[in-house]
């Protein structure tokens, strides 16, 4: 199926008048960034790009896409025509996916004709600003949660689509399975789930629910035990089951409490390994608040999905460069008022000392040849790579694949935070961006 | 494409340990609803009913969704062999899309055997959460825009299927077009649109970029003009149109001031009739602030499509009777601790006094034989509708017309609210919801 139409009419209006003056030609670049980071969020976490990279495939105008824009009239014949050949031939660089990122950090840099590159704005902010906000919601909870393994539950609170984009965010964050059949068939993310208050209720007594649920999956398997009253929950449960009870899961109550009390019945009842999962309206504050509770897995909904307050990552797609008439590159950007932006093509990279993160360096060049990307600063890591080559998408990102290699180098980069970036009051960015003028040497900075 | 694994994996579970007792083929109830009104909000907007009913059409389990099952375990061969012949073939009664909800309001009430109905928990709330918290977001700013008419142009700001639902819901609930080509395409929502910086920035002056902004789309466009500084922009974009030209955008700065600025501006050049469209984060607070301000139209980004606060309206599906062994009905509700719910069949009714709302008023059968649908209540309005009737999906819900109907009824319906329903602040529901026993005279309670 097409993505071509998960496009803003405003940059067909665009291409149609560039194409007629000639401008459409100019190449330029536009760069994807965050001009801060919502929520009082510490540090944000890319997500999305490979999923970005695969609908980008099919960004494509087919018949049916170019009978819409014929019959809307929304460009004219030449426009059609140039849609209808078009494939993005141009060039993407950005950080890997799971990489974290700070306000200004070049997430992703477009490079192409304006009119190549202008019609991707949407999509790639659609799918960056959603993603990125999941996934920098479930790292902060991850945190919170430590060693406790935590699943993502939020699909019912999300749009269909989106909910299968978060359960994919969420995991490359650090959260261990979730409970979308979808985003386990498309993405390779484990599953999980067992059983609702409606699997209870639909038996004449608890008793014959659980008798059921461990005949399908056996003792192994976590029963849910708030349906009617919590103590006679579990000591039915356990009754049952027996001491070998794989765990218990809690969807409602003063969770500290209550699961103090269940442990305390389980241990009493001879149940001491198993397990207690609670799924109550979490965020990253009630998990922290549980840390000292004898918690041992935690189930998350609608906080995780909504990105825990910050929904979107309010990420921007701004041409900062373009060719003039003869050919030579300047910077642009917007001046007025409030949203202004820097021009010029970025490189960036994260300085470390002692493998701890100290700043965001991002160098401009002034000529917008191409910079280099060398890092001139001592322990830097660059941050960009290569994602589309002359229009050639690099499919190691993409697919099942490309998760896990984002979670991998999520696991990896969060290690090089400091410690101050692990709180989860609302504060500053926990390293500050540093710009740089790339004609001088970075040790100037 | 088949939507059968937009499903939480525990359903499908529940589905394999209730097929291998039985009591999957116990005739249920289930009901979607919310128990309250997130955000403080003094009434809620039913969307996404019409989208439902077609993904409905698709949730059938195709050989790709049989594979995935099988190899992942999730359930066992007797219950692969029920979902390959799996389709929904219960009856669905719902409000009207479009409609007005409160806490408790009966959104759905899905009945046929726990197999088929259970699963369809997560698709049904997915779509339902999504696209009424956006309604119930874009009708507040409906309300606050009186007359003006409404942009919704988020779409970059929402997952990217997200975002064409989004302008769906926005729509019904009073929106007059939307940036998305998606949602033109799909729901034939009109579609809107002219410049972004980028378009200027690309142009080696404004007045180019104007000037080829009026070529291709005529001077009744809308120009941008807080590019560079806005009063140098007003006045190239008069000198390049004329006086005629159709409207100006502002996207940054303090909104009223400059509107007032701008519009002085434009009177004093002679453009009395250019129009002044304003979209720098907006919200129903922002545009209510904005009402005294000489501005003709506004669009709107993130805080619609992230529901400005509400990004999910908090629906539940719960099994709220059921058939016994012995076919007789039983009401059936969860009973622990904080998240308690009513049990039985619900009939629903609006109570009006002259044409003005004055209650939710829901009727509780004990018996759970189709209950007396009549009002018995004078001027009450029955809220509920057929929308599948033994596996038969009502076709003029869906697609472009469905829209169409949704949107006149809830412009009807929102006629209806009471003067204190219009207040932005928040606050308690506008209406109470009364519950009686159908089995009382409706007259008593």
């Amino acid at each position: 199926m097409s993505t071509a139409l998960h496009t803003d009419r405003y940059e067909l209006t665009m291409l149609d008048a560039a194409l007629r003056d000639g401008t459409a030609q100019r190449r330029c670049v536009f760069e994807l960034f965050g001009r801060r980071l919502p929520g009082g969020r510490r540090f944000g976490v890319v997500a999305g790009t490979g999923r970005l990279l695969t609908l980008l495939r099919d960004f494509r105008f087919g018949d049916d896409e170019l009978r819409f824009l014929r019959d809307e009239r929304v460009v004219d014949a030449a426009t059609l025509a140039f849609l209808e050949g078009y494939r993005f031939t141009g060039s993407i660089t950005g950080y890997r996916e799971g990489e974290l990122y700070f306000p200004g950090s070049p997430l992703l840099t477009v490079e192409g004709t304006f009119a190549e590159a202008v019609i991707l704005e949407t999509l790639a902010l659609s799918v960056l600003n959603h993603d990125s906000a999941v996934a920098t919601a479930a790292a902060r909870m991850s945190v919170a949660a430590g060693d406790r393994p935590l699943a993502e539950m939020g699909s019912r609170r999300a749009g269909e689509e989106s909910a299968v984009a978060a359960a994919r965010a969420t995991y490359i964050a650090g959260f261990g399975a979730t409970s979308n059949l979808e985003a386990g068939r498309r993405w390779g993310i484990p599953t999980m789930g067992t059983a609702a208050h409606a699997f209870t209720l639909l038996h004449d007594s608890e008793e014959d629910a659980f008798r059921a649920q461990i005949a399908s999956l056996g003792v192994g398997t976590t029963l849910l035990i708030d349906t009617y009253d919590i103590r006679a929950g579990v000591e039915t449960a356990v009754r049952v089951a027996g001491t070998e009870l794989g765990g218990v899961r809690i969807d409602s109550g003063d969770l500290p409490i209550v699961a103090g009390e269940v442990r305390a019945l389980l241990d009493e009842l001879g149940a001491t390994s198993t397990r207690i999962t609670v799924t109550s309206d979490l965020d990253e504050h009630a998990i922290a608040a549980l840390a000292a509770s004898p918690v041992d897995a935690y189930g998350v909904g609608t906080s995780v999905v909504t990105g825990s307050g910050t929904p979107t990552a309010g990420m921007v797609y701004k041409l900062v460069a373009r060719q003039a008439a003869d050919e030579s590159w300047v910077a642009v950007a917007k001046t007025s008022t409030d949203k202004a932006s820097k021009g010029g093509r970025k490189a960036a990279f994260r300085t470390l000392e002692r493998g701890v993160a100290t700043s965001e360096l991002i160098t401009i060049s002034d000529g917008f040849e191409a910079v280099e990307t060398q890092a001139q600063h001592p322990d830097a890591r660059a941050l960009q790579v290569a994602l589309v080559t002359d229009g050639e998408i690099d499919a190691a990102c993409e697919g099942p694949d490309g998760v896990v290699a984002a979670r991998r180098h999520h696991a990896m980069v969060r290690e090089e935070l400091p410690v101050r970036a692990l709180a989860l009051s609302r504060s500053d960015p926990a390293i500050p961006t540093v710009y740089t003028d790339a004609a001088q040497p970075l040790s100037d900075s």
